[in-house]
């Protein structure tokens, strides 16, 4: 099942999205997904409603270095432990909306396309083996990121902290084995990140439960498993896409800040 | 004016806290303290009610090394610009409640007492000539920290996102000049941090001019302005106090978290 939040312009709510692609629809849901679904009967094209991001996280923890090819081209080993570091909850956007370029603070702004982990439970100390239990869905990210003041400041927060630094989307796929999915990031049609989730270094459940070891989980926080090779910069005006099998793609463009 | 969260066992809210220390009652107030003060009536002693996180901020964003003389004892210098790092929301706890020692993750978890900023406005890219502005008082904070940790993963996110890491209070202070207040921190009764917030390298309107050039700031996050020199070990049993002058004192116990 696939779980958007959208606006109609009347309202803001989530709903399920059916149909093939370019004849998606979409049925709206009471209240919030986690739980069981009621449908209210609202239904719209998806072409005709607006987007947003398909969840309102409390918080996101990304991964660093969590694919080989990766942490080579950046220059290091993928870590013994998963990294973590935190994305503050503004800098999140859906599909659609704008990625902005903070000019005058960075000469450099890189995508990172990357499966992200919804979850789905108030959660703590979750085992490995029991991860999937507390997993609501998947969706694509971007983990944007001003490379220049990364390097500078050595702590990620800033560098992967502005807003707009967090397009997730377009939707939360709920019903999918994300253990081996082809992911994808394009730059304005052309490919520049292929690769696959089967190469995760440390998986979603080694993930969940390294996470929850440290911090409460609650529904709707997102986990985002890192990016794999093909890093690189973003302009203004450049459209960047994150496509990942069985979800859809997320597409963003670039703006100036200013 | 001092205003705390708190719970009676009936409910949980904001009130205003009057009197000397001793006798001090907390008056409740309708809905949240941004904006014009209702009391709705019910007046309670402060020693009858259960103090709780005074904020339940959406992000808390910290500095690092901006004392110069704690800089020196981590064996760091001052950064150029002010260094941030994110302390999730799930780490937040009131003055009262336990923090919880990580057995098994950590072996040497310190205090860091710190001066702490509340954000009252939606903001973003404020001036510093207009931080105050969007200031809605300040209170004390323990940016605890997993030493061991934060070495090891260099990013500081895991070292300081336990939950439990981040004790807020025991009140905020609304009318206050924070520029040169005395701030202390014991562990069972012994000095061991004392200093004076004069002697912050970037000033609290510099870091907010600098947090919110890259996030937008919502009202009730939080800005730690870093820690003096002193900072050490606590072992489970200690209770740590963290003081600062016109504000108050926040104390918690430091509890096995198995």
């Amino acid at each position: 099942m696939r779980i958007a939040r959208f606006s109609t312009g009347e309202g803001v709510g989530f709903g399920v999205v059916e149909g093939g692609p370019g004849e998606e629809f979409v049925s709206a849901i009471s209240g919030h997904p986690f739980g069981p679904i009621q449908f209210t009967g609202e239904r719209h094209p998806l072409s005709q409603v607006r987007l947003l991001s398909p969840m309102l996280p409390s918080k996101v923890v990304a991964i660093g270095r969590n694919y080989a090819d990766h942490a080579r081209e950046m220059g290091g080993e993928v870590p013994e432990e998963p990294l973590i570091f935190l994305k503050p909850s503004t800098s999140v956007i859906g599909h659609g909306e704008a990625i902005a370029y903070p000019v005058g603070l960075s000469r450099r702004v890189d995508y990172e396309g990357e499966l992200a982990v919804v979850i789905g439970r108030l959660c703590r100390d979750v085992p490995a083996e029991r991860a999937r239990e507390v997993v609501f869905g998947y969706t694509c990210a971007n983990d944007v990121t001003a490379r220049d003041l990364q390097k500078k400041d050595v702590q990620f927060t800033r560098a992967k902290g502005f807003d707009t630094f967090c397009p997730l989307g377009p939707w939360i796929q709920t019903v999918l084995d994300p253990d081996d999915l082809a992911i994808t990031t394009t730059v304005n049609g052309e490919l520049r990140q292929s690769s696959r989730t089967s190469k995760l270094m440390h998986d979603i459940p080694a993930l969940i439960a390294h996470v929850s070891a440290v911090m409460t989980l609650i529904p709707g926080d997102v986990i985002l498993t890192g990016t794999p090779e093909g890093v690189g910069p973003l302009d203004v005006g450049d459209e960047v896409s994150v496509g990942i099998e069985g979800i859809g793609t997320l597409t963003n463009r670039v703006v100036s800040r200013d």
